[in-house]
């Protein structure tokens, strides 16, 4: 395998972390590896494939070294301000941030998808929002063969979208409401309906809010990121609007509804589709089983997705309210959702130079 | 206020004990109670406004008696073989169960939309399922202004849907992965990868599983009851049918996909409609807002919906994709979604008697 060497910010995230792993896992072979961080986090060590490596402090000359790739898993701020140096440096960025996303210079790919952008491509390259990709894996092969009329998307997602803090807020609340259980189990022998479980368990934890503003363990909370003027969330402008750049459809019919649930990794999403021409459902999950990417089972859950590459689809059902299909899909949000598509970026990348040097 | 002399079968179950509560906390006058389970239960205990009641085991005697009410919150087994008893001894029927639902001789009740149904009642009156309760009371006053083209749900459910059971598997699995928390902890101070929090609560939980037939703490599960011929769920179906029944549009466009999430009580819905006719968001928030039994929130949650009586209403916006509106939904699935309006289609039935007796 071709030796490259790679630039990692943000290596101590959640994201970072599994960047590292999904190159050790895929075998790359990674002569230099830079890893880069803020200030709170250089020195400390991370080990990749058995060698230890020292993560420094991002600053501007952090890409003046043997760098073919840099990988941006930190802060909009942090993108937008150090991707343009590395581009600069020739380093070639592939971005997880969602700062470039929308820029109709930046290519925003999804390697089963659009994979043909990146011959494009001017030195950055935009790694989609983690529910997109989950979200246009499915829409893309069924928009080619039926078209697609219009698409409602209510999700499930995990904690760890929040990044290790959401995974502490998640975990703080089973601690902090564990004591409980006990007197759950008494109210089950003891039928007296003072005693009643609900009466235990709710309204309130008492755990200290952070990540969420609302308490996550044992709870649902029905909005990701900002609520913006329209009324919509910042996780669901990122879908609708990154939906219609991948797929090419800037008018297309899309609206999605963003929910944070008390899972650690793995997001859901329930998708409802519309279809322009008639179909046949065992066409229509034909045509997904052959998908790349995708795996098709009866029940999807996030505990089946995480730590898996696919994104496992199931529930499949005709939708008798009109022209449409119903599906149920989880996916590893942190993996596929996020470091696994980026890293396949970097492959596809690869690929290209290595076909254009043997031309 | 009017005596009444009450029956409850499944007078142990979760639901049952909703029952007690919500008539001690509307203050009803109860002359006499009669409380009945299977063979299992009976013999036990249950207070009632600080009396202590004995349960009896239900046999097709149990309606000779001084009765004027029955609710029945047990098994469709249970309402098929006793609920016509209790009819033909005179005692009106107020049935949790799905087994009257759907018959055109019994009304389906949401006493908020239609009460007038009672005054044709031939004895048994349907109380509907947790999320359809939910549902219409939203889609019936919009549907009168401003008429519903197709409605698309997702559903957020509690385990208490699935009784003290489904409560029991979901304290299980937070126990049995309590002592993970600790090493998820370890995993945040060291920032090695081989310590990735996600490698530790995944794949698997390692408990046994119960009522589910899939783990549910810490994942969500995208199916409610059994999986049928087409590919929906019971619950799904229920969701659909019953709508269609209480809003008396047989046509209906409307399709659901239910999932069970790992919170204790209070179910959620991500609702999508389409309008017939074009509308003002603020009107529309004003029709909810006037509604009897909703009440408006930036963003409803389980838990600021459970133990209380209303339908919390919440991140209403302009569904951009069409004449529609996104909204999302949380309410307490035992309360308004079982016990309380079983009570309130009791009251009805009680202020129609007052009035006709007043004529």
């Amino acid at each position: 395998m071709k030796e490259i060497n790679i630039g990692l910010v943000g290596a101590s995230g959640i994201v970072g972390l599994q960047f590292l792993k999904i190159l050790e896992q895929r075998k790359h072979n990674v002569k230099n590896l830079y890893l880069f961080a803020s200030k709170t986090s250089a020195g400390k060590k991370l080990s990749f494939k058995g060698k230890e490596y020292i993560i420094e402090e991002l600053d501007e000359n952090s890409f003046d070294r043997e760098m073919d790739f840099v990988f941006f898993c930190a802060s909009n701020d942090i993108s937008a301000k150090y991707a343009p140096i590395a581009k600069e440096k020739g380093v070639i960025v592939i971005d997880n941030s969602s700062h470039f996303r929308l820029n109709k210079d930046v290519p925003l790919v999804v390697p089963e998808i659009n994979s043909h952008l990146l011959k494009e491509h001017k030195g950055i390259v935009a790694n989609p929002n983690c529910s997109t990709i989950q979200a246009v894996l499915v829409l893309a092969p069924i928009n080619k063969i039926y078209g697609i009329k219009r698409v409602v998307i209510s999700t499930y997602q995990a904690v760890s979208g929040a990044g290790k803090e959401g995974i502490q807020d998640l975990v703080n609340g089973y601690e902090k409401t564990s004591w409980q259980t006990g007197r759950i189990r008494d109210a089950f022998v003891d039928t007296e309906h003072e005693m009643n479980p609900i009466n235990i368990l709710t309204p309130r934890h008492h755990y200290e809010l952070n990540t969420f503003g609302e308490y996550i363990a044992g709870n649902i909370i029905p909005y990701i990121g900002e609520i913006l003027e329209d009324g919509y969330s910042e996780e669901e402008l990122k879908i609708i609007n990154e939906t219609k750049k991948i797929l090419e459809l800037p008018d297309l019919k899309i609206t999605a509804t963003a929910v944070r649930v008390p899972v650690i990794n793995g997001h859901s999403e329930s998708i409802n589709i519309e279809l322009e021409r008639s179909y046949q459902l065992n066409s229509l999950k034909r045509l997904l089983l052959s998908t790349n990417g995708i795996e098709l089972v009866d029940t999807p859950t996030p505990l089946k997705s995480s730590g898996k590459d696919a994104i496992f689809v199931g529930r499949i059902r005709k939708d008798f309210s009109t022209n449409g299909v119903n599906l149920f899909s989880s996916s590893d949000n942190l993996r596929k959702g996020a470091a696994l598509n980026g890293v396949q970026i970097m492959e596809a990348l690869i690929n290209m130079q290595t076909v254009e040097n043997n031309q």
